[in-house]
């Protein structure tokens, strides 16, 4: 399978792969929930070159995932902004960042803290099921095909 | 800043993207959670090439990601076998899947359905503060730099 087909497997993971599925495009979005918007701000704290901090934003650009917004004209500067799909991004980086501090703080020291602002506590980011609320553990999932899915409508009607 | 350089970089992020930021290797992690564990099942269902495939697998025993388990001799044969801390990057599976689920489920219809054993629902993965359970928004999360970090103290010293 070539990189460009990813997108048309029929699985969510493969699909939000072929988006930003590199590491690159990865900590642009860790950048974007950081704050940082400019090209010029990018380039300084991921030292990469113009030619790839191009091609990324302007991927996450076509995906909806960054919007452009003009800030300045003569010439027309822009600021990348986080769009609601973008925003809907947080949850993976959170879960990285936590695998991150887990396995890999010195000293069980985190290089950087979170604090959230709603309850005022240092946290750490728990995946739990949206059902019971209880943490999810790999051993407790189970996994089927959705029959309902037009994917696996159209691959039944082929099989036929 | 090269892509070697990424794992010394200061940050929980660009440290994980370094052990499994790249396509390949989260597709392998996803197939590893569905329960491949054998080289040729990986090859079956990902269609790559034996070479990247036996790099990536490699990067992830070495990385105690993975672990090779024999499960015959002559010739030896190996499972691959997710470890504690492999197992705890669930949550970025889960997390990337919610958003492919989100937004490139056509019809609204995923193509796969997962369930909870724990409550018999199927479910969609919340992340949540480890400290309120409520779940986390990106406006809510204010970061700041651990002074406490081995990290932040060497820097500091350099900089004195």
């Amino acid at each position: 399978m070539r990189w460009e087909q990813l997108g048309e497997q029929n699985c969510s993971v493969a699909r939000s792969l072929s988006v930003f599925g590199d590491r690159w495009t990865l900590l642009i979005l860790r950048d974007s929930f950081l704050g940082i918007k400019r090209f010029d701000d990018f380039m300084d704290d991921l030292k990469l070159s113009r030619t790839i901090l191009t091609d990324r934003l302007n991927k996450l650009v076509e995906h909806d995932v960054l919007i452009k917004v003009p800030y300045q004209t003569k010439p027309t500067r822009y600021d990348y902004k986080l769009t609601e799909k973008g925003r809907a991004l947080h949850p993976v980086i959170l879960a990285i960042v936590q695998w991150g501090d887990t396995f890999y703080a010195e000293d069980g020291e985190p290089p950087v803290l979170r604090t959230h602002k709603k309850c005022g506590h240092d946290f750490q980011a728990i995946v739990v099921c949206s059902e019971c609320s209880e943490p999810i553990k790999p051993q407790d999932v189970t996994v089927r095909v959705n029959r309902n899915s037009p994917a696996y409508k159209r691959n039944a009607l082929q099989k036929a």
